[in-house]
C-alpha cells in the first residue's frame, strides 16, 4: 500500500516552527513528507507532487483547476491562521476535502496577552516602573487615583471565533459581566455560551473593558468607524488584538492619543510600521509589535493539533482540534 | 435601648477610604458611630468611649488594660489590612471580641496585578511599548525570543493565605500546574483546594512563575535569603507580591538585576524608597511602588464587607467576610 | 421575493413536541410553512414540494435522486436525534446542505438521568424506599454496608459525543477520574478536553463507574460481548445509556442479573419490551422505559436550537448548535 | 518531653469507623492513645485521664467544671457531626480550646444522596422500575408526562451549611438559579458566594426543587409549621435532608402524601420508625433510613479530616479542615 503524501508548503513558516526534529519524526509515521522551505513553492513543485498529495501543510493557492488534478487530496492545513482568498473553498468543501486552520493554537497566547494588557491598562502597570525608575512615583492610593480593577467590570468583546473562546475563560473569575457582538452567531448561541449578545451601539458604550477580535471579511472593513469609535465612553480600556483593518486606524489612534480611552495596540495596517511613522509618537497608548500569538509556545500547539487532526483524517475520522473553513465565510475574510 | 457605639480610628485610611457618604449612612444604621480622622485617635479620645465602644474600627491600641475596661466591645476591625502588635490578641479571644481585618477585600485587587506582572515579564509587555516608540521592535516570533506563556506552566505559591486564595481561581484556566508551599497549612487542606504541597526548595527550584506571597513573622523575616533565591532557575518569572522582608531585598535585586530571574517589585522595605536608592536603576525588574492593593475599587470592597460584618456581629452572629484573628499567629505577624 | 419553504415531516415527533404554537409563530417569521403530521409524509406530498423546499424538517428520505430535484433545499434538520440510513450524507455534503440532529439538544436530559441512576446504584436508593416501607430499613451504616460515593471514584464512558460532552460536567465537581474510551477521537483531543484516553480493556476493568455512551454503527454492533463484559469488576456500577445494540444484550442482563456487576438499563433491543419477556423479571437491575431523553424540557431544546440554526442558515451563516452530519459516520450509523 | 494524650470517647462510633488500622497508625504517632468503645466512657475513666488529655475524641461531656481539671486540653473533636448541648462552648473559646466537627465529611455523601434525590423525583426513576417490572411501563414522553429536568430549575435552599456548600457546586452545571434562606448568613456573604438571598416565604413558593438543609435549634424547632408547608407548589420537588425536626413532621407527610408537592425524606422524628408507624404507608413519598450521609467513604473523610487538624493544632496551627464551633450558635443547637 502506497504511503500517504504530506506536501508541506507552509511559508511564511519556517521548520522551527512547524517541522522540528519531534513533529517530523510524528509526521514520518504518517506518511511520505516532502518540504519546501523559504519561500511559497514554485508551480512546478507543486504540480509535480499534487496528483499524490493527500494533505497539504500550508497556503498554497488552490483553484479549482488544481484541485481538478489533485485526485488524492483529503485535507489542507493552514499553518498561517488567516483564510487566505487562493483557495476555492466551494469546492474543497464538494469535495470532502478538510480545510483547516491553525488559528485555536495561536488564541491561547493571544487571549493571555490580550488580559495582560487589559489589566495593565486598567491599573497603570506599564506606566509604574518609568515612574518609579524616574523617582515620580506616588504609592498606593495616590498612585492609584486613575486605576481601576477587572473584578466585576462590564466586559465586550466584539467578535466572538477563536479569541473569544480562548479569552472568555480567563475573564470569568473575575466575575465580569461578558457582553458579545458577533453578528455571525445567533443570540441563543451565545446565551448558552453565558455571553450576553448585544448590538454594536452597546458594545461601545456599554463596556468598561472592550476586546476588539473581529476578523476582517470584504464587508466589515474598516466598520469601526470615527462615528463608532466616538461613542466609546473615556474611562472605557480597548484591547485591539484581532486585525488593524477592522477600525478606521488613524481614527483610532488620533482618539486614543487625545484621551477618548485607553487603548492597546499590537497589530498594524502595514508591518513593519514604517520608522518614522507618525504612529510611534501617539501618546496614551500602550503598543507592541504584533506579539500577541506569535511565540514558541503557540507553533508547538499547532505542531499538536495539526498533527493530531490529519491523523485523524488519515483514518478517515473528522478533524477535531483546528478550525473548520465554512466554505462561505472563509472566501469573506481579508488575509494579509 | 442604648445603640451600639461605633468608634473609628482608622488612620491611615481616610473618610474617602472608608467612610464614603453611602458608608456613612449605613453605619448610621447600626449605631452611633464616632470618628477620629488624620492621625491615630489620642489616649483622652480613646479612655473618653472606652467604656461604651462596642465597635472599633481601626488600628487602636488594645492591650490588656484596656480591654478591661472595654466592657461592651465586641469587634475590632482592623482596616490597614495587617495585624499590628499592638492588640492583645489571646485576650480579645477569650473575652469572645471578634478582631477582624480587611486583608480579604484588598486580595482580589493584589491577584489580577500578580497576574498582570507575570504576563507581562514571561511576554515581555513592559519592553514592548518603549521598543515599539523607539523604533527598535521587532514583530512576532522574531520580537518573543524570549517570551513563554503563561498557559501549561509550573507555578509556586510561597504562601497560600488571602493572596494566594484570590490567586489560584484567576490561574486556573490557564491549566497550570499549582505547588504551594506554606508551612502553617497541611498538605491534606492543600490537596483539598486542588493544590500540590511542595517544600520551600521544591517550590523555589521547580517553578516557571513563582509568587511571593506569605506574610512576615518574627521567625520567617528575610528567610528567602541569597542561598534559597540562588536556587531560583534563570527561566523563572518571580513576582513579590506580599511583603518585601520575606525576601534578602538587597540580594534580592542583586540577583534579579544581574538576570538570575525575571522580577516584578512592587513593595520595599522602605516606602517611599529614597530618591537616590541605587534599587531605581537595577535593571531587569518591573517596579511598581505598592500599586497592587490600594485602589478605589478595593475600598469599596472594605466598606462592603465591613457593614457585612458589623451587621452579623451586632444580630450576634458570626462575622462572614473579613478575615478572622487567629490569636497565636496575628501575634507573630510583623505589621509596619 | 418568494419566501423560502419549511417543510415539516417529523413523524415520530409530534406537534407537541416540535411545533407548539411559540414555535411554529417562530417559523412562520422566518418562512412558509408546510407541515406533515402522523405518519412520514407521502411520496406524492414530498414530491410536490420538492423542488421548492428551502429546509426539511424531519426524517423524509433524501436519496441522490430527490436531492437532484430539492434545488433549493439548504437544511435537513433530523429532530428524531439518531442519523438515519435514507439519506446520502455524502451528496448533501457535497451541495452544501446541511445536515443536522438534534441530539445535542436531548444530551442534558440523558446526562441528568444517567447521573441519578449511578448515584442511585452506588448509594442503593432504588432499594431504599421498598425496604422501608415493608419495615426491613436499616438505618446508618447498617443500611448502608454497600454503598459506594461517587466522590473520586474512577469513571469511564465508553463512548464520548453528545451524551457525554453533556456528562462530563455534572461529573467534574465530584472529583472524578474521567476516562474516556472513544476510537473516533484523538488522545490528543481528549486530554485537551481533561479527559483521559484509555483502551475498551482499562475502561472495562479500571471503572467503578462506567457509563456506556457509544452509538451503534455498522461496525461496532454488539461490540461488547460476553467476553468483554466479564472483565467488568464486581464492585463496578455499569449505566447503558445510548443503545442496547452496543453490549450483547442477553449476556449483559444475564451478567448483572447474576450480580456480576450493578447495572442501569433505560433501552432495550426492542420496545416496547414484549409483555412476557425474560427481561422484566432479572434481579439486580435497575430498569426503565427509555424515560432519559424523552421529557417536554428536552423537546422545548429541540425547538429552541431548531429555530436558532434555522435561522442562521437562512442568513447564510453556519449552524452553531445542533450537531452537523460527518457524511462518512452518519452513514454508519445504525438507527432504528 | 511527654507525649500528647489523645483520649477517644467517640460512641456511637466504633473502631470501623473512627479508628480503622491505618487511622490508629496514624494518631500513635501524633500521640499516646486511649480509647474507649461501646459506650460512652464512665465518669471515672474520663476523670483519670482528665488532667492530661490534650485531645479528646468523642462527644463526652465537657462542662466548666470539668474543663478547669482538663489544664491540658487544646482540642475537641465531635465525630457524630451535630453539636451537643453537653460541652460549655464559650468556657471552650474562651480557654482556646478548638472544638471542632466532623460535618465537613458527612456533607459531600449527604449532597450527592441529595441530588439523586432530586433528580429521583423530578424524573420519576423511583417509579420506572417497579412500572417496567409489572409490565405497566410507558416509553418516552408517554413516560415522561410528569417528568421534570433540573436543568434551568429554580432551586432553594433552606439554610445554608455544610450541606448547602457541599450540594451548590454540584447544581452549578445544571445552570440552576440558586436561591438561599439563612437568617444567620448575610446578603453580602451569599452574593460573593454566587446565591441570591430570599425570604423563606419567596423560597418556598418559588422553589422548583427545594432542599430543607437547616439544623435545629432552640428557636427554629418545627418552623416549617404547616402555614408555610402549604404555600409550596405543587410542582416542587421537596428534599428534607438536614433534620425531621424543622418541619412539623405530621403535616409535612400529610401534605406530601396527598399530593401537595413531591417529597423525598431520609430522615425521621423517632429512628427507628415504629415498625407499625403511619409514615410507612404514607403515599408519594421517596422514603430512606438515614443512608445520606453515614456510609464508609464519609467514615474515612472524618478519619481523615480529623488526622489532618489534630496535626495542625499540637503543631500550634490553627484547624483547617473540620468545622469550628461558634460558641453561640453551638449552644443553640438541637442534637439528638
Amino acid at each position: 500500500m502506497t504511503r500517504p503524501l504530506i506536501f508541506m508548503d507552509p511559508f511564511p513558516r519556517n521548520e522551527a516552527m512547524v517541522y522540528t526534529p519531534d513533529c517530523a519524526a510524528e509526521l514520518a509515521k504518517l506518511g511520505k513528507v516532502i518540504t519546501h522551505w523559504g519561500s511559497r513553492a514554485s508551480d512546478d513543485l507543486v504540480e509535480t507532487h499534487l496528483a499524490d498529495m493527500t494533505v497539504l501543510i500550508g497556503q498554497t493557492a488552490m483553484p479549482k483547476e488544481r484541485l481538478d488534478r489533485a485526485l488524492n487530496l483529503r485535507a489542507i492545513i493552514n499553518v498561517k491562521a488567516n483564510w487566505e482568498p487562493n483557495i476555492d473553498y466551494g469546492e474543497c468543501h464538494a469535495r470532502g476535502i478538510h480545510v483547516l486552520s491553525a488559528a485555536p493554537a495561536m488564541a491561547p497566547a493571544v487571549a493571555e496577552f490580550c488580559i495582560a494588557q487589559a489589566i495593565t491598562l486598567l491599573r497603570g502597570l506599564h506606566r509604574a516602573d518609568p515612574l518609579f525608575r524616574s523617582g515620580n512615583e506616588a504609592y498606593g492610593i495616590a498612585g492609584n487615583l486613575q486605576a481601576k480593577s477587572l473584578y466585576g467590570a462590564e466586559v465586550a468583546m466584539i467578535g466572538y471565533g477563536n479569541l473569544g473562546r480562548a479569552l472568555a475563560p480567563l475573564l470569568r473569575p473575575f466575575g465580569t459581566r461578558l457582553m458579545v457582538h458577533d453578528p455571525w452567531l445567533s443570540d441563543g448561541f451565545l446565551r448558552t455560551e453565558g455571553l450576553e449578545p448585544v448590538s454594536l451601539e452597546d458594545a461601545l458604550g456599554r463596556a468598561d473593558v472592550l476586546f476588539l477580535l473581529a476578523g476582517v471579511t470584504s464587508e466589515n472593513e474598516g466598520f469601526l468607524d470615527r462615528k463608532f469609535l466616538e461613542t466609546i465612553r473615556q474611562d472605557t480600556t480597548v484591547v485591539l488584538a484581532s486585525r488593524a483593518e477592522i477600525v478606521d486606524f488613524d481614527d483610532f489612534l488620533d482618539l486614543a492619543g487625545s484621551g477618548a480611552f485607553r487603548a492597546a495596540v499590537d497589530i498594524y495596517p502595514q508591518e513593519p510600521v514604517p520608522t518614522d511613522s507618525d504612529i510611534r509618537t501617539t501618546p496614551n497608548v500602550l503598543f507592541s509589535a504584533h506579539l500577541a500569538g506569535g511565540l514558541n509556545a503557540s507553533y508547538a500547539r499547532i505542531r499538536d493539533t495539526m498533527l493530531d487532526d490529519i491523523g485523524q483524517i488519515l483514518k478517515g475520522l473528522p478533524p477535531l482540534r483546528m478550525q473548520k473553513a465554512d466554505p462561505k465565510l472563509a472566501s469573506m475574510m481579508r488575509s494579509r
